[in-house]
């Protein structure tokens, strides 16, 4: 099965990176919207100008879209799903329902699967909520997520003046996660559920205690959390929050008998030292999924929910029945 | 949707119990080889001798079969497969693949599903250990059960001479469950993964030490574990050890990157205040799904493995997209 790659950042390298432990999946090469001949992939696969890639219509069998969600992912998915089978990491939540639309509509007109939305959340955990509410209806979910970098939140902080370089971690809140781990299903507040550590790099001169101010005080980002702000060199941040973990939890406490009288708790936990990795990885899964309810003549935009574990892994039914079920 | 119960033990009562909290799922009634008449159910549906299934046969959208998997399921599911869409909950691990062949060759044969080995384990886990797998191809497996009652255990010691009940917990050895949770991933034991606790009301004047002996050193069961035995009168039993726990933990350690230089953790968790009740529910969801399945004119015997996800809820996959995604 050949796959390519579409946009070359963090995610694009998980994704080749991937390729090196699914050996039933060929990297075809990347296709970029930069000078080919700058880019230089870990794996020494070809690059190729974006505008060529439909010389290469018939060898992909599955395209991974590697843009961001907020301006590449809802141009890039439906044109090239009028081409190509597509997957791409969709991660706006509130956005995913006309995404899908306007996925849907270029994929079956065409012929093509676009499977959107693939990661961890969403994704992975999107999929352990779903298990979890059809196993236990009457219950509550919570997700806490870190800890972990949040790309995000360290551009909002490097877009403040003085600001050099910062990275931000979200902190879930460790109180709230026992309780809940133990059963307890609480109301918590944003403030209750995480807390925000972020490492700034500041300029020459510049006033730091208005640049904490200014972080702590920022709308929708840092305002309804408990924020630390810690002062660092350009050194240190290279040495000590250069990589790019994350990961969290699901959890769902919900009840069963007649009575509701007993309790139930369903746990899904990833602790990732690289996100991108780990998501590339998710991704290359569901382009072979994506190549089998292609050849089994399913069409149109899908998500993880419609994709059936088996068709995720390597091995066969006979094999997976034997041996993991 | 309308759905029956055939056989009625504690997996039954869960079923039933179950469908309180799935309000699109209707239980037209209970199926038992028992004189329906000395059977109470707990939601006052109606109970039928297992011979006037036929009866309705146009009544029934899903049969849930609730016998056992030693010596019911082997034959009960192919049987009923041939006028029935049935579920069951097939867990003897290693027979899996010839009962598959034996639901696969009736179901398809008479234009109806087969799903078998619903439930937790098989079931839930097996579908965490393919995600978790699939999304880190490289990496090792723990699956730790417990703390739980396993009815098998329980049994064995019953079966003993001069054993009035016992009860049997799994226990996961926590050293190894840390250990494993926090990334390591060492060749463990069977000892060193579980050990067993024993609660067993001993006849008067049998020789408890006698019955200590033979538990700790019955093969299969308790020889290759750290077995405690601790005698309680029957009072103690029926007060501290009624219920049914039970629970566990799927965990994947695996790395990414070139040079497999980052390390994740993919961990997956259940605990159940009643095994039968948590079971039930999820053998629900799975009738709920091959309904659908089968209206599409899906057809054969499948898996867990074969289920999407977004089949599994009550809710529609424009809800599920907006909400749960």
């Amino acid at each position: 099965m050949n796959i390519a790659i579409y946009g070359y950042g963090n995610l694009a390298r998980g994704v080749e990176s991937a390729t090196r432990y699914n050996t039933d999946v060929h990297l075809v090469g990347v296709f970029t919207r930069r000078d080919p001949a700058t880019l230089h992939t870990l794996t020494g696969v070809p690059v190729y100008a974006c505008e060529r890639i439909m010389d290469y219509k018939d060898t992909i069998d599955v395209l991974i879209l590697c843009g961001g969600s907020a301006t590449d992912l809802p141009r890039m998915t439906p044109t090239l799903a009028e081409h190509f089978h597509v997957v791409d990491s969709f991660d706006t939540h509130a956005n995913i329902p006309a995404h899908f639309d306007a996925c849907d509509r270029t994929a079956r007109a065409s012929g093509h699967i676009a499977l959107i939305s693939a990661g961890w959340d969403p994704g992975l955990f999107s999929i352990a909520r779903l298990y979890a509410s059809a196993a236990l209806p009457e219950g509550r979910d919570y997700t806490f997520w870190g800890r972990g970098i949040s790309q995000g939140h360290s551009d909002a902080i490097r877009r403040i003046d003085g600001v050099v370089d910062a990275r931000q971690y979200t902190v879930p809140v460790e109180d709230a996660v026992n309780a809940v781990r133990a059963g307890e299903t609480p109301t918590l507040t944003t403030r209750q559920k995480h807390r925000r550590e972020c490492y700034v790099v500041a300029a020459e001169g510049a006033d730091r205690s208005r640049i904490e101010h200014e972080i702590k005080t920022m709308p929708n980002y840092f305002a309804d959390y408990d924020t630390t702000v810690t002062f660092v060199t350009r050194d240190e941040l290279m040495r000590d929050h250069a990589g790019m973990p994350h990961g969290g939890s699901v959890i769902r406490n919900g009840v069963s008998g007649i009575d509701g009288e007993h309790r139930h708790t369903v746990e899904f936990r990833l602790q990732l030292d690289s996100n991108p990795e780990f998501t590339g990885s998710v991704l290359v899964a569901y382009a072979r999924a994506v190549h089998r309810m292609a050849e089994r003549g399913e069409r149109g935009c899908k998500t993880v929910f419609d994709v059936a574990p088996g068709d995720l892994s390597a091995l066969s039914a006979e094999e997976l029945r034997a041996h993991m079920l």
